[in-house]
C-alpha cells in the first residue's frame, strides 16, 4: 500500500518551496501519497499550525508520515526530529510543532536526524524542509528504520496549550484558533461543559476579552439563529466555538487567538 | 483503476478541514485518487460553488465521485444526498450545489444518505463533510452500492442560472461568473449569438448594469486589442465573456456576480 | 511507474480551470501523479512563473513533465511547445515561461504541438492549459514519441535574468524573485560574492533601489540577528537574499522583483 505523507507549512502556494518538496520525496519514494493539510499556517505561528496539525492528523490512516514545518529557528542549533506515535510519524523542527498532535497518539520514541545520507548532498541555510524533513519522510517510507537517522532523543520541546479553569460556576478559558469562517474555538471541551452543568439547547453568558457580554445559546445548528446573529455550539474538534450563522464572528468582535473566555450558565 | 473522487468546498485553504476530510477518504478508501478542484468558493456561496463545480466536472474521467461542500444548513434538516448521472456521482448537501453539474449529465437516482454505517462514528453538528460526506465518497469509490446509503428521493434541490433573453435584436443576460483574471462570464451561450446574427469579428454594444456603454468587437484572442482595452470573446465554457486585455475588467467596472447585461449588434 | 506531472499556472485556485486541466489528465492518462508546482503566479508574470518553475524543476524525477501555463498571448499566433531536456519535458507557451528551466538541463529537442489528434476535439480561444496543454502532458505520460504532436522548431523564445556585473569591489546586480516571506532573492549567486573575496560571517554594504543603506552580516541563519532586523543570508536556491529575521523584508523597503541592488565588502 502506499504510504501517506502529509505536508504542512507556512510556505504559501506561491513559492516554489512546496514544489521543491514534494519533488524531492517523489525522487526518492516514488509511490509516495503525498497530501496537503495546510501551507497557509500564519508565517512563524508555530502555535498555529500545531492546532491544524492535530485537528486532521487523527483523520488520517496509520502510519501515515507527517511532515510540519514552521520554522523560524532553521539555520540554528534547534534539532531536527522523527517522532513515533502508536499511529503515526511526524518530522520536523524541534520547536513544538508536532507535539500537540503527537502526544494525543502516544510518543513512543523521538530520534534526531543527524545521518546526512538521508538528507540531500547539500543541505542549505534556510530550506531544511526541502533538504532534512522531505528526505527523511521518503527515506522512511522506503522503509528506512527510525534509528538510522541518528540518536534517541529523551528531551524534546512540547506544546500544549493551557486547559479551560472551571472557577465556581464559571469557565475561563482561552482562544486557541479562528478558522477561516471566523468560527472562534476555544479550549473549553464538551466534557468541562457537562462538569458546570451546561449542556445544548442551555443559554450562556459569554465575555471575550471583556467585550461580548452576551447571552448566546448552544445551538445544534448554525441556522437555529438568524443570519447574521451570535450563537454558541460544540464544533468539530468537540471545543466551544462561538460563531454568527454565515457571518465572521472573529472579524466582528475582533478577537483573536490567545484571547481570554468566560462564559456561564444564565 | 484508482477511483478518482474531487473536493469542492468553500473552507479555504488554512484551516485542518480540507486535511481532515482527506485524511477520512483515505483511511476508508487508500486507493482513491483525490483532486481538489476548488477550496476557495465564497463562503456559503452556492452558486459560485454549483457554477465552478459544473465548469471543471465535464473534463473528468467517467465514474468519478465529486464531492461538494459548501453548506450553510449544516446540522439543520437539509439532507445529505448522493447523485448518480450517466457519467459520474455527486456527494454533498441537498442545497443545489450539485444540481447544476449533475444535471447536465443526466440524472439517474438520487438517494438519501441516512446509513450511519457508512458514516464517521461521531456525527458532528458542523461538520458533515468530514463526518458524512467524505466517507460516503470512499465507501461509493470501495464499490458499496449507492441503494445502501439510504432511500432514494423523488425531490431535491434544483440551482439553474436564468437563461438570457432575446428581445428584438437585443439580448439580456446575467453574469454568473467573475474569475480570478476578472473576467466577467455571461449566460449568453454562443449558439444563441448565433440566432440574433451576431459572430466573431462583429462588434457589439454591451450594457452592463447600465454602465458600460461601449461598443467591443468580440475578439478571437485577448491580443487582438491593445493591452488594458476592454473586449467581448467566446470564453472557454462557450458563454460570452467581457474582459480587458491582461487587465481586471469586473474590478474596473465594479461588476458583480448576479448583474445584469444587455448587448446588441451595432 | 507513475508518470509525474507537474502545473504552474497564474490560474489561482478559486476558478474552475486547475480542476478542469486535472480532470483532462486524468482522462487521458488515468496513472499520471499530477503534483501542483503554484498556481498563484502573478497574473501574465512570464517571468515570476520562469523562477518558480527554475526553482523546484531541479528537485522532481528525471523523466518528469512540467506544464506551465502564464500565457498572456493565448489564442494569438504565439506557438505551443514541448522541449525535452536530458532530464523532463516542459509543456507550455512559447513565451520564455519553460526555458529558464529548460536550459539549465540542456536542451534536447523543442516540438511545437500542431497535431489535433492531441488535443481536446473543441480548443477554445482562451484556456489552452486545458484545450492543448493538458493533453499534449497526458498523452506524452502514455508514450506518445514526442516528434507525433508536430514539426521541431529551431528557434523560439529564450528567457533569462541579468547576470550581476563585477564592478571593482562592488557586485551590481537584480531582485529576481520576492518570496511569501519577504525575503528578497536577488541574481548574485554565491560563487560571485566569492570571486569578490566575499564569504559568509562577512559584512556587506547593501544599496536597494539606493534605498537600504545598510550594513548587514551575512549570516548563517536567520536568528543570528534579533527578531525585527535585517540581514543577509545564501537562500536555498544559493543566490544572496536580503530578510528580516522573522518579518517581511521586501514590504518594509517597498522592493519588487526588478529591482536594483548593490554590495560591497565593508
Amino acid at each position: 500500500m502506499k504510504k501517506v505523507i502529509t505536508l504542512l507549512t507556512d510556505f504559501g502556494l506561491r513559492d516554489p518551496y512546496v514544489g521543491a518538496m514534494k519533488g524531492v520525496i517523489l525522487s526518492i519514494c516514488p509511490d509516495a501519497n503525498i497530501v496537503d493539510i495546510s501551507h497557509e499556517i500564519r508565517k512563524f505561528d508555530i502555535r498555529q499550525g500545531a492546532y491544524v496539525l492535530a485537528a486532521s492528523a487523527p483523520f488520517f490512516p496509520k502510519g501515515t508520515i507527517h511532515v510540519g514545518v514552521v520554522d523560524p529557528g532553521v539555520g540554528t542549533s534547534r534539532k531536527a526530529i522523527i517522532i513515533e506515535t502508536k499511529k503515526s510519524f511526524y518530522i520536523g523542527p524541534d520547536n513544538g510543532l508536532l507535539t500537540l498532535a503527537a502526544l494525543r497518539e502516544g510518543v513512543k520514541k523521538v530520534v534526531q536526524i543527524t545521518n546526512s545520507k538521508y538528507m540531500l548532498p547539500r543541505v542549505s541555510r534556510t530550506f531544511h524542509g526541502r533538504d532534512i524533513f522531505a528526505p527523511a519522510a521518503a527515506y522512511l517510507a522506503n522503509g528506512v528504520p527510525i534509528e538510522n537517522f541518528g540518536p534517541l532523543l529523551e528531551e524534546y520541546e512540547i506544546l500544549s496549550f493551557s486547559k479551560p479553569h472551571v472557577r465556581k460556576d464559571q469557565i475561563e478559558g482561552e482562544i486557541i484558533y479562528v478558522d477561516g469562517f471566523g468560527n472562534i474555538v476555544t479550549n473549553i471541551y464538551s466534557e468541562i461543559l457537562e462538569k458546570v452543568g451546561i449542556s445544548e439547547e442551555d443559554k450562556i453568558k459569554v465575555l471575550l476579552n471583556d467585550k461580548l457580554g452576551k447571552v448566546l445559546k448552544i445551538c445544534k445548528a448554525y441556522n437555529e439563529v438568524k443570519k447574521g446573529e451570535f450563537l454558541a455550539i460544540i464544533g468539530s474538534g468537540n471545543f466551544l466555538e462561538i460563531s454568527i450563522n454565515q457571518g465572521n464572528a472573529a472579524k466582528k468582535l475582533n478577537v483573536k487567538e490567545g484571547a481570554k473566555i468566560k462564559i456561564k450558565l444564565t
